[in-house]
């Protein structure tokens, strides 16, 4: 029965679900794998916990910036520390603006408040930061800095997005995620789908989260890892193990990835067989 | 960081997720263990499309079979078949009358068109009758038995309650419920809790929905490997392995696993460590 009723809300929920579920997936925490802190559970409960900014986006009023620090805060509620904040990046204009097209436009009209109240949930979360970078959420003087550049959320996402995939979706139209979905579509309904999906793209994207956590090296490593995987000279259990024992998760292309699966569930992608 | 601002209806859809993901638990879906139909994916779904319902519930207005049957309805829209048919009939009155004593009192009021709309909604899963139950589901002339002897959907639990452990909680007074509840408070916090209360509970209740489908000599067996786990004499792992070879499935427990930690969460019970 397919669900004919499912709320675009819903349809957030679900595709956040679902990629957590999928299994296996190399280096993340899926249905077989726990990191020692951050465990299925945390992943599952914050899909719980962000129905009310989800809905804040659908009903497509109120400010970007506002709603992702929203579902930041209501998701932070649990001791798994960040799960979803690169999701809820892309997730939030894509239900705002209803699909990519309405989601760049949404994106144009952020303005320094964006800016800010994204700051202060980046600020809630332990996600890293370059280390170079001018613009840190732990440096108090960084929300000054915006201000008096008056740079918008946009702007923000253009200064990130040479070293952040997730924001790159902001500034380039969602191509990675428009690829997802693409990718699901093609493969056919079902959870090997998502897990077939994700091994195509880390073959041919390096996860941003990898490098900075690793560097650049090992970000190549695990895309040439992927397309071994992919030409059948590594099975993906071996590469997952490898993954889990050097500490190696790709998180933004998972957060890419829950993108694509929304799209897609828009599109008519059967999750469910 | 304590969920100081969880809904009721949050709390009703995290009981359902934490249910579903702790492992192992004997023969049941969990987050190691899929049936060929009914996969993880699909409870964790229902845990997402029944929120309408539960906030139905929980606005404590309408009829309690009504809500039960649009709970059903709408957890119904995958091809999982039944997932939380029986956990739905245990949590709607309780958020309904916000604790036990109230779900007790709501249950009281419920008349004629509670028990229609119950049928209605038992028709909707596969969930098997008894062979000999006059009261079969299936047959058109259930409906018009329950007009002419006006019975109310308490008197249906009472008529059920001899067979039914979930129906037997509506009669009398959640008593398997609250001692869920005690026993993850006595456990401690986390997963752990969840398995061990769940062998806890078959060591000591022939779960009825083994009794329906595999008679009372199956779920006689199951209660005693249970004891057998907590005696230490066999693990969980193993007796698990047994249960799903031979497609014993305490789904019945797992209902009332789910409205104890519902009631627990509520109490302060920790899920989250």
């Amino acid at each position: 029965m397919t669900c004919l009723r499912m709320s675009t809300v819903e349809r957030a929920q679900l595709a956040m679900m679902l990629e957590v579920s999928a299994y296996p997936k190399p280096g993340n925490v899926d249905r077989c794998h726990d990191y020692p802190d951050t465990r299925l559970e945390h992943f599952l409960a914050s899909t719980i916990f962000a129905r009310p900014a989800l809905e804040e986006a659908d009903r497509g009023q109120g400010r970007i910036g506002e709603i992702i620090k929203h579902a930041v805060r209501d998701t932070n509620c649990h001791q798994g520390g960040n799960t979803h904040f690169g999701a809820f990046i892309l997730l939030i204009p894509l239900i705002y603006g209803k699909d990519i097209a309405g989601a760049m436009r949404a994106i144009e009209t952020t303005d320094v408040s964006d800016a800010i109240a994204f700051y202060k949930a980046f600020a809630m979360t332990s996600v890293r930061m370059n280390a170079s970078d001018e613009l840190d959420v732990n440096d108090p003087h960084t929300l000054t800095l915006i201000r008096d550049r008056e740079m918008t959320l946009h702007d923000i996402m253009h200064h990130s997005a040479a070293h952040d995939m997730v924001a790159r979706e902001w500034v380039t139209g969602f191509p990675l995620t428009r690829r997802a979905a693409d990718l699901l579509n093609q493969y056919g309904p079902g959870r090997d789908a998502i897990v077939k999906t994700f091994v195509t793209l880390l073959a041919t994207e390096p996860d941003t989260f990898i490098i900075k956590k690793h560097g650049n090296e090992v970000a190549e490593e695990v895309l040439f890892s992927a397309r071994e995987v992919l030409d059948g000279k590594r099975t993906l259990e071996d590469f997952d193990a490898d993954c889990i024992m050097r500490d190696i998760n790709p998180g933004s292309t998972a957060d890419i990835i829950i993108a694509g699966i929304f799209i897609a569930l828009g599109e008519g992608w059967q999750w469910d067989s």
